[in-house]
């Protein structure tokens, strides 16, 4: 189960394609638009929604929010946030922490977005459970339409993607690493690279823990073999 | 100390201007373009930098993502989620932590864009300590560089975001909840509602905890006194 991205209004069809764009990017495929300034369908938005068209095929459209709004349990409606309601405000992140915890009980559910130039009206808003506003710099705080959907989506979509994986080719076992040093350690002795001796301890160590940091793959471990190799048969 | 957003020879001016739009949204000030397409200045870019145009003003631009680089410390590449480089990956979240650590390690930080059609190349990535995606889903995973921008922007302030306020005015003192509470139980007893008595102490908790989770106000607690009055004298 996902949520509903319902556009209130909304006035730019460039607007409704980037947004149905947004819901495809983030795995939402439930699209509602109430009373599109300019009808609907609408070849601007089409345009705009690339692949994502098959989406914009079965947006649903309303007459009013109340209707776009029936069959849903809980509902959040995204304001700036200076807007004053005396509901619970909620930061895009933590509106979708709610919005997975309420998916995952089974309710339907949906975050409204109001028209580019005025936002949701206090009526609009009226339907809701709660806001869900932006955190944004105070000093630059207009956010457009697909801008504010494509924040909203990806804190939904993040809320409940796995951990990252460390897109890390697995380090080399130890025993090659041993190899490694074994290799450069004596290289180093035979050019006399430690000149004091009672340095070399430390400095050893050092130079060990920093290519430990690394993090060598086997294959760059066999690549640092033959660059040290290379080295020492051109001294 | 913020940020630098290092876009990697940008095609669309429309693109450069919304990411120094985003730019602006979130706190950031330093944009930086590595070979524009379409050379720099580019009216394009402003028409679609709105207010965010003094941001466009102090653009520097390279010729190389190297030179774009130099004097930072941490460099994070924006990649799809698919490419093998073997650098640790980050999703944008944890990316927007890591960020903010060195940040305020005091060091000088970056985030790379590649061009629109091919995204970064493995040049470019080799110039970065590690990768950034931007979790999406499968069946549709391509973002455009203004929403990328967006989403790593969007994730770099929010990391930094002090936790949000709860939007609620405060709540009624208890004394205030009480009186209504007694007001309410006393008209109640009074038109006879619990009928069988030995059901009434459940009930009454059950409808003074319903009551409680609305955190009524000051001035909705007057409200509700209100309307409790006028039903019981219309009774």
């Amino acid at each position: 189960m996902s949520i509903s991205i319902i556009l209130v209004r909304p006035q730019m069809g460039e607007n409704i394609g980037a947004a149905a764009r947004a819901c495809a990017n983030f795995g939402v495929r439930d699209l509602r638009l109430v009373a599109p300034r300019d009808g609907w369908p609408n070849p601007k938005a089409v345009d705009m929604a690339g692949r994502a068209i098959d989406l914009l095929d079965d947006t649903t459209v309303f007459d009013t929010t109340a209707e776009a709004v029936a069959d849903c349990q809980f509902v959040l409606a995204t304001t700036s946030r200076a807007r004053a309601v005396n509901i619970p405000a909620h930061a895009a992140r933590e509106a979708a922490t709610l919005l997975r915890q309420r998916v995952a009980a089974g309710q339907k559910v949906a975050v409204l977005f109001g028209p580019e130039r005025t936002g949701l009206e206090n009526e609009d808003v009226a339907a809701a459970n709660g806001v869900l506003y932006i955190p944004v710099a105070p000093e630059y705080p207009s956010l457009n339409l697909a801008q504010a959907a494509v924040v909203v989506l990806s804190e939904w979509f993040a809320a409940g993607e796995p951990p990252a994986p460390d897109g890390l080719a697995p380090a080399a076992p130890r025993e090659e690493l041993q190899g490694m040093f074994s290799q450069l350690e004596a290289a180093l002795d035979d050019v006399n690279f430690w000149k004091v001796l009672e340095k070399k301890e430390l400095m050893w160590r050092n130079i060990r823990t920093g290519l430990m940091r690394a993090d060598l793959t086997s294959q760059e471990v066999a690549t640092w073999r033959g660059m040290i190799r290379a080295l020492r048969d051109g001294a």
